[in-house]
């Protein structure tokens, strides 16, 4: 038997396992520190250590999607290695802050199997859990991937698609974030003024900016997510493959555009939630990422007076400005649209 | 009113004015990494805390031109955000180590204003301030910049231009060395012989070595000090501008120059001051910068028999060896010439 | 006399003489975190704290070869700079962990030297030994370079070429390795449950994935190892130069194909010696890196019984997937291959 591993296969998944993914990462100071150059986020919280003291942070915490990165890069040797697509995530929650220091692990359980009409492919869907060293859950979400089949003779597993919510409610947001002072929240010093109150469903916001994306770029930071997902980093193979070039990490837009959102929700410091996500169209190197964003719901916290929840949808586009706020044309997506991103945001009230 | 923030124009700057800029940043040891991988400097003080404890830090302090970058980057969304040109700077003293841990943040005074004469921009000068997280000022300096008008019918302001040092003064220098001791910095291991006698005015150092420049690190060390200035990361949008490219920040080149010095300045291993610094034209990705400098004066500090003070011109070229120490062509500078920098470092006696 | 070092020319040398070089540097979490980025290893040794202390270490080791890279570094502006080619490495140990927060510095010695024939270079070979800051020898090994003379009529030394062991002897090996508990080693969590008793000599394995490097990642990463050597940043000068571009560091490709051997001997978790190393030819950046191993030889340490020794000699190649094994052609190495490495890793037993 090969030592080395080929990855599975659709017909290799069944339903109600659980795989117990490889590993085990101490996220450090370091990872911080190339997170902020890879994406030049400012949340303030995350990019200070008194700030975050002074709201009750014990210190400042690791950014959210640096977390899952790392937890779904673990996912990849077992779940994803022969994907043809990564179709979606959904029901994705922050569950416990992480730390420099902390080692994060995954285990993912398989909920759903549907094999597809061609009988080449199939869809595997998998809840995948993130602990920190102590065991305590820091990570929940679920996406489902397109699979490629071994054999295409291999009988179908029982097809079982998941319910999953469209959204999470507002009693499952703030786990991972502590009790924080509101008044102390400076948002002089967080870079703009607008709390809570001040966003309003239907609001829709233009984030401006545009960054390029280079090859370097997006290979360091996959690797630094130890996701080893192979079109992101063999131009040998896939100059040979179907876009003839490396495709970039979904992960990496939806970090770009985060980045970016900062200029109109400077203050939305913590992502609770995950509600959808879709990976619309792919992104290469030498692309220009924009994006937009538009308040889909604000909520209040049940027991907390401390901070709101704002439901954001952000659309990011390459090579084309957001100032006109671009999604559909005609039954589709507007071609310019990569990513469709709905989420909760935690700010101060 | 726009959640987003389009910068301010020549016409929002008010004389006396505070600004009160955003984005705390605590500077990590992943940030020291970065440096030194974005750079290469080799200053065993900053590359060694063993090194620094034996002549009297605490530890390796950080790179004084990091903690430039990240000061300096917090200033650009309110200053230079509609910048037409960053046209130079003077009067920049660094009053207090940095360590690893430190939460740095900045604050600037608007000191000048002078409308050109096109009426269409204007030259803003600021003083900004550095502070650590116990409120301790670790950099101050002015810089100057010429910023668009939003309303060219917009009434000039008072005219004022301040009147600033062409050079800082020998006791000024040295407020973020701790007294150190010159009998345990150990010229071997710092890899040059040379101590402060040995330099004399006049004397012009080749730095030999030209490091090329790529489009993924200028952008990664840009972002690390969580400046925003437009150009340095859009291709879309300069692509149509008037380079037709993305233009590297001009602190990059500072770094670059600093760092090339080595090979000649090696014990010289701490920037106490800028007195000026001139960007004098662009660079871009695929340059290599080359870099030489001249001794324009030395200077024992009042008080201390540890270290003393040369005052370096650093000349930093692209695509030109600087063998013959190129500087001017006719009455202006050598086309290769792209930085003109100089400042006061100290070494040991 | 000049400030600026020309670097040492092969007349330079003296056998027995002693080179204490330059630039002691601190290893932090931030370069463990860029070495990641820059190589994606997935050892979990090195990757968690948490698993690192489960078997016995007080927690996660550097990776052996950032130690080697920097070791290797110093080495540079005394051995190297006027070097026509890095011939090869052989004797290499590692004799003590190093962990993040341990400054490194290294000392070499001349222990052999040949002119060669056309009298116009000549090989030097240097023992590197790199120590820590309580003095422990954590690396030592011998490499080899051709460097060329200043003066072709400058007379030879006397011929001396070191005897070199052409591979280690199991009871040299394990000194950088605590005694560890291989019932707590987790297999499943490290990715394979293949044990030293699983391979046997005259296996191979390929490793299956392919990774392309860009010019700004190999510069990033020769520069954290603070290794000046011309050739791999300037390509002012190297685009005239023999090959028309800069070279990549051959350490880079040793560490891109140990990281990529983790498919296949994820639990290899610790390089404990290198028998020889050669850069068969150089790599540029663009090249897709490939590699192969083959188990050379398997052996029981003396007095230990938590973990085995695997000889592994690994094969990388460029553009060229390695399913075949390619190694030879001929007389010669097959065109492809890059780096035969023959080298000692620790495995649970």
């Amino acid at each position: 038997m090969p030592k080395t591993s080929p990855g599975r296969f659709f017909e290799d998944f069944r339903l109600g396992e659980t795989l117990r993914h490889a590993t085990p990462r101490t996220v450090t100071a370091g990872d911080v520190a190339l997170y902020t150059a890879l994406y030049g986020p400012r949340f303030a919280v995350q990019s200070s250590d008194a700030f975050a003291k002074a709201i009750g942070y014990p210190h400042a915490p690791v950014d959210d999607l640096l977390v899952f990165h790392i937890v779904f890069g673990k996912t990849v040797p077992d779940v994803s290695l022969n994907a043809v697509a990564n179709l979606g995530y959904a029901d994705c929650r922050f569950l416990c802050p992480v730390y420099p220091g902390d080692t994060l692990s995954t285990v993912s359980e398989v909920i759903g199997l549907k094999e597809n009409s061609n009988r080449r492919t199939g869809v595997v869907y998998v809840r995948s859990r993130g602990f920190n060293q102590h065991g305590d859950e820091v990570l929940a979400y679920v996406r489902w991937v397109m699979v490629r089949k071994r054999d295409e003779a291999a009988p179908a597993p029982p097809e079982h698609v998941p319910t999953l919510p469209r959204a999470l409610e507002p009693d499952q947001l703030g786990d991972a974030c502590p009790l924080t002072d509101p008044a102390a929240y400076d948002t002089g010093l967080a870079g703009q003024r607008h709390r809570f109150s001040d966003y309003v469903p239907g609001e829709q916001i233009d984030h401006v900016d545009g960054m390029t994306v280079e090859e370097a770029e997006h290979m360091l930071a996959t690797r630094l997510y130890q996701n080893t997902a192979k079109v992101h980093f063999n131009q040998f193979t896939e100059g040979q493959g179907r876009f003839g070039r490396r495709l970039i990490y979904g992960g990496h837009v939806i970090s770009l555009a985060r980045a970016l959102s900062f200029n109109g929700l400077a203050n939305a410091f913590h992502v609770a939630a995950i509600n959808s996500g879709r990976h619309v169209a792919p992104l290469f190197a030498g692309d220009t990422v924009f994006a937009w964003s538009g308040i889909v719901d604000t909520q209040i916290l049940p027991g907390r007076d401390d901070v709101g929840a704002l439901r954001i949808r952000t659309i990011a586009t390459k090579d084309r400005p957001c100032a006109d706020f671009p999604l559909v044309a005609g039954e589709d997506y507007d071609p310019a649209v990569i990513l469709d991103l709905d989420y909760w945001a935690l700010i101060p009230r």
